[in-house]
């Protein structure tokens, strides 16, 4: 590597192989990458500069946001990671225009707390927005709960820089709000996890803020009833912004926040947001929709409202807590099948002898689907990725997707075909030799 | 094409090549197809024998659905024409979960309507939705004016079934609200105008419909003050659901409705959805942020509703009216370049001996910049084909897109390589060769 050193700025290719830049959230089921270096750009020139070099070489490359992917799609394989966390300037915000672009190493909160600070949103809200890239968030089309209401990541990317191999620098859109003349390259690299090319811009739509935005418990006696509600809300018409939903086994996990408590089979989390009097009589109507709650309770305080969510955020960390690991799939089903899809998982860990739960975003039929393992028990994890893939199967069964949120990365590797058939399969890898034809960018995922 | 005939059911091939399917709205601008036969096809099946043949034979295919096209997309260059008006089927229709599924040719005012019917809003309204089919509309993307809330076609689009070469159907997405398995295929086929594959039907995203839905006509004394009032009303936060435009030309071919006179150098016309109150206080704000605006008049009754818009879709026929035809182009820029954008083509317009006017959806920065020309005279075709070439280096100098809504089609075939750049143009005929690796698929458009 000391020909690429050459190469780059001083101390953009760092001297030793850190070891946070070997793992992602797919630590907890003791996922474990290797690189030969890491090269943290300094400017986009620097980008073009390493792909270039490692497309003459031959060396793979795996960019990296902020690492907390939940596929593996940022776990090196061998070769160079490149690190995007020093191309973290905004470059332009226009909050009268509703508009800003960012490097790929600027955080997901922080654009969302620019925006805010101007009176607008930047409406997703994918769990680890503190740690979080855009540029990561953009390369695997992040999600979160408001993505029920405003949509995923790329609904509001108008444009994007990347560097695509040899090495050369490509812009897709721009700060336009429509664009239909080309090809959609640009969804093309949305969610492409890193293996078509490498985001280091992009131009992002905002919104108003909403003037106020109240989340609103309820738990259930019984699953079922808690499914049947996230139907009669849809049905109802209500303008949620997010349904969110809980099992019990989560629930034991992480206890309903605020000291609520009873006896909660279910626990569905919906958020209003609009007016005051929009969000009241939306609030209201949800609880008359929701008869079979045993309690319902919305948010009286900002710090009520900040409770519930980071309750609702930590599920991951307390469901993790249990055994030391877990294996989390976010398949992804319509709607009607969400309760189906919610007992067929906790069957699968039961076939499987792993403790699982689930919890996720019910209004988009979008489950974290989760298996609780210890570790550094080999039984355990390969107990996990049968189920996993059973997982998989069950999904495909129900005509849904294999990923709603998290993409393929490693963990989901090989599956894509079972779902997708021959020909749309094949169409895929031709993408890839398309834009990488030598199989260098983040080889291994998304396949 | 007796051969394709014994493939097909009785009455599938038709006997002859009737001239409304060698056309397109590009008529205004003397734009004549020419092919061997048409075809319209009673099943998925049948489309899937056609391109089969098609392929084997070496025989180009033009998928059609409505003919509204703007820009010669469905106009045949020779070879078969694939109609897909009896592929209109509403397969399923769930309203209690805000979904339809329905076959390429039902046609996108039918889609609004069986959704109004249950309380649900597809939000799509492009120009021509009596005759638009929702195939085409998926195949152009298409916006109009309520894409400024809502995003175009695409952004509705959960799964597509289409039949791609050789000639096998696939599925990309479906009922599921989220998908980020495989790269964005459904996307690459949204907006690719029937150069990739032929849409068979798409499963569509409804929402509820808005309580009520008031249109707000204002006319300005001045462009620049309507222009500055664009700028204001956005940044104001204001939560609109279109912000139209007409400038001075085009308001003198097509004068304000509702009898509503001034000094009208530019109009324009607002729309704000939500509950009743909300409406209120929005068209409130909004002519408070208007105060340089002459006249405002917010629509009192449903018949008022319907008048303004009908003048607003009127603007089409009554330009086209002024000397028998015109060339529009749909040029986007940044919305900060709006008035800069109206001025400029006025003046471009001028430049080559042309009347010229523009209206078209102003928050989006998005123009339909017109000349109007005598349809049956060559010089004046040939000037308007040198001011739409001017008109398309003004959009690309000013970062934006040589197309907001329409396509490239014919009309626009060779300026996408000047605006994207060799690297992404080559890309682009990348996924045309790995889709349609002999050319068949509509050849000659979007390119």
């Amino acid at each position: 590597m000391s020909e690429l050193k050459a190469l780059l700025p001083d101390g953009v290719v760092l001297d030793d192989v850190p070891s946070r830049y070997l793992v992602d959230e797919t630590e907890t089921r003791s996922r474990l990458g290797f690189a030969d270096a890491v090269v943290l750009p300094v400017s986009v020139a620097d980008v073009v500069t390493v792909m270039r070099f490692a497309y003459a070489q031959g060396i793979p490359l795996t960019p990296r946001g902020g690492g907390t992917g939940y596929a593996g799609g940022a776990v090196p394989q061998g070769g160079v990671v490149v690190g995007m966390e020093r191309l973290n300037k905004v470059r332009h915000f226009d909050p009268l225009l509703w508009r800003m672009e960012v490097e790929a190493g600027v955080t997901t909160a922080h654009v969302r707390r620019i925006a805010q600070e101007s009176g607008l949103l930047y409406p997703p809200d994918p769990g680890a927005g503190e740690l979080s890239h855009i540029g990561g968030n953009i390369a695997t089309n992040a999600g979160g709960p408001h993505a029920f209401k405003y949509g995923t990541t790329g609904t509001w990317v108008t444009g994007l820089e990347c560097v695509v191999p040899p090495g050369e620098l490509i812009k897709l859109g721009g700060s336009q709000r429509k664009d239909v003349a080309g090809y959609d390259l640009k969804h093309l690299l949305i969610g492409s996890e890193g293996t078509l090319g490498v985001i280091t811009a992009a131009w992002l739509r905002l919104i108003p803020t909403p003037q106020c935005s109240v989340p609103l418990l309820a738990l259930f006696a019984a699953e079922a009833s808690g499914c049947e509600a996230v139907e009669s809300l849809i049905g109802s018409g209500l303008d949620l912004a997010a349904i969110e939903f809980v099992d019990s086994v989560a629930l034991e996990c992480v206890p309903p926040p605020l000291g609520i408590r009873g006896e909660s089979a279910f626990a569905l989390l919906l958020q209003a947001d609009g007016s005051e009097s929009e969000v009241a009589a939306t609030l209201a109507d949800a609880r008359d929709v929701m008869k079979e709650a045993q309690i319902t309770h919305a948010a009286e305080s900002r710090s009520e409202v900040e409770r519930i969510w980071r309750w609702r955020e930590g599920m991951t960390a307390g469901v993790t807590a249990q055994l030391g690991g877990k294996v989390s799939e976010d398949i992804s089903v319509p709607i009607d099948y969400l309760g189906d899809a919610i007992q067929e998982a906790r069957r699968i860990g039961r076939k499987h002898g792993l403790r699982a739960c689930a919890w996720g975003h019910a209004g988009d039929g979008n489950l974290h689907a989760t298996f609780m393992i210890r570790r550094d028990s080999p039984a355990d994890i390969a107990a996990a990725e049968h189920a996993a893939s059973d997982l998989f199967d069950m999904a495909i069964a129900f005509g849904g997707a294999i990923s709603g949120e998290h993409g393929i990365g490693l963990e989901k590797a090989g599956v894509l075909e079972r779902a997708w058939g021959p020909r749309a399969y094949a169409l895929h890898g031709g993408v890839k030799s398309l834009f990488d034809p030598r199989d260098l960018l983040n080889p291994g995922k998304k396949r």
